[in-house]
């Protein structure tokens, strides 16, 4: 099959029959910015958000080192053992990051890349977050529509995407490494908030005394923090990779968390809120940006932030003045 | 003088001097909804702004019962004793707690309600959160150019609003009741987090177990959290407003927290932030608020809405054809 002139109903053809080749190839177009790929693109996600089956989104980060490449190569290969269909997607709006991360990813996970239950998709190499997470959401639908019922979302905890990650999963793991010195790690603020559990990984050898340490004292921390909104308590647990130790009883958790939340009716309404706030997120994001790129603005708002910042103007008035400009256009 | 027929000098000048009673109508000014007191808040705000004195705004907060009103009574009371001049403003949108709290932070602080160097002003009684924003943030204009170095800002740590709180101060203080079972009382996360400093009140006779066991555990918590931008380590106190204990502690504190922030520079950069981010957000707050009362969007969005809720269309799909619709007005 020429993959170059596919149409689109040979796309949805190719991905409900789980065809990887063009899996990839819709995702790229879903990536693209091309234009004509836009509407091709839009038609493919139309055939494929109807498609329902059960599956499960799971958030993964931690900070450069932390072990989530190791960790998603055995936890996700542990999975297809179980009989899943695993998709790994890395969402990383860095681009100097991203352009080595494609390489890095396969070589890192040489047993996943293989595995063929198992599909990796490194970040698409959009500059901007708002660009990286539309095209993660929409390559969450086609790989859900194409059987793919565990999706792995890889983040690095350092910037906005781990939000955007959050707001797109079903269950959101925190990597943690002990033993460096101190527990915090430049990990964002917040981030241990939002996270459903938290492995300190690499709980082999030597490591052993600092893992048991450092989950004894997150666990003590989140215990501190106040219940969330689902009822959920977020856990502690260790993990080697290396030793490939743990793992089941990540797996395990996060199943009981899912089982929970079903039956709760959470799960759904969740998922529900979540596309509520994609449309709204999406809405807003086009309207402002088309604010800040029209020519009034850009003429007016750099005097007025410089008026504001030095307290000789008030932000509302500078505000109000901007906005009449636009009007009288 | 005539309150009702000031001129926008009048007001000044009687905000300039002090006058308490040109301060409240001015506040009152700036509160109105009518278009007409609009155009004159705006020239009172304009003519306050450039007022330039070195004054500190603390943000306190707290759930129902954490002792925020005696706190503020006693403390307060004392940074008068030390020759300030305090203003105390609250920020509570709910409009039914609103109407109960103008007697009751009046009766509450009794004896600062009749001191001279001291302001009480409970908040506006607009509905949103965004009015009420910026009616605080136009207060503060006017209270610092009377010349009140110390302005207290009271808000209750259940909503939105301590957000708002906490971008609009120089410190953040967060109220807490040690021995009420445990130690989360509802506080919303993320509050722990944006606190500069965690007092525990009522720290007094048989209390005292309590509230040095919930020190121990807060302090151990704060520990886990990664360091703030701005190099501060969160601390934790205890006070009695009853015994008027431990009150002077979390004074000095704070001194020291500003006289830290001004020497590296913080204290001016976060200011100039917070105005930058007011006018932002105040841009952006009045371009949505068009678009969404833009009868297409009323229209359309409803429908758009369930449609993506039950996942039978793309958030983003759905947001284009409604910007589309827009366009095509």
């Amino acid at each position: 099959m020429n993959l170059a002139k596919l149409t689109t109903s040979d796309f949805l053809e190719g991905i409900y029959a789980n065809n990887v080749a063009i899996v990839s190839k819709a995702i790229t177009i879903v990536e693209s910015t091309k234009p004509e790929h836009r509407v091709l693109a839009n038609e493919i996600i139309a055939g494929c958000i109807s498609k329902k089956y059960d599956t499960i989104r799971i958030g993964i980060t931690g900070v450069p080192g932390a072990g989530k490449s190791t960790f998603i190569e055995e936890f996700g290969g542990m999975l297809t053992d179980f009989g899943k269909k695993v998709a790994v997607l890395t969402v990383d709006p860095s681009s100097s990051r991203t352009k080595g991360s494609i390489l890095g990813d396969k070589t890192r996970m040489e047993n996943l890349v293989k595995n063929p239950n198992a599909y990796i998709r490194p970040s698409a190499s959009s500059a901007s977050l708002g660009g990286v997470t539309r095209k993660t959401r929409e390559s969450i639908v086609i790989l859900e529509a194409a059987g793919f019922n565990c999706i792995l979302i890889e983040t690095i905890g350092v910037g906005q995407s781990e939000t955007a990650v959050h707001d797109m999963v079903d269950f959101f793991l925190l990597l943690k490494l002990a033993g460096a010195g101190d527990e915090l790690q430049g990990i964002k603020r917040g981030i241990i908030e939002m996270a459903d559990a938290i492995v300190i990984t690499k709980a082999d050898g030597d490591n052993m005394q600092r893992t048991d340490l450092a989950k004894m004292e997150f666990a003590r921390a989140l215990h501190m923090f106040p219940p969330k909104e689902n009822g959920w308590t977020p856990e502690v647990l260790t993990c080697s990779a290396l030793e490939k130790k743990g793992l089941n009883e990540i797996w395990e958790l996060i199943d009981n968390y899912c089982k929970n939340m079903q039956t709760s009716g959470f799960f759904t309404t969740n998922r529900q809120q979540q596309n509520e706030n994609w449309l709204i997120q999406y809405l807003e994001q086009e309207l402002l940006s088309e604010f800040y790129h029209h020519p009034k603005t850009k003429e007016m708002l750099p005097q007025l932030k410089k008026e504001v910042i030095s307290g000789n103007a008030s932000p509302f008035l500078a505000a109000e003045k901007l906005l009449k400009a636009l009007k009288e256009q």
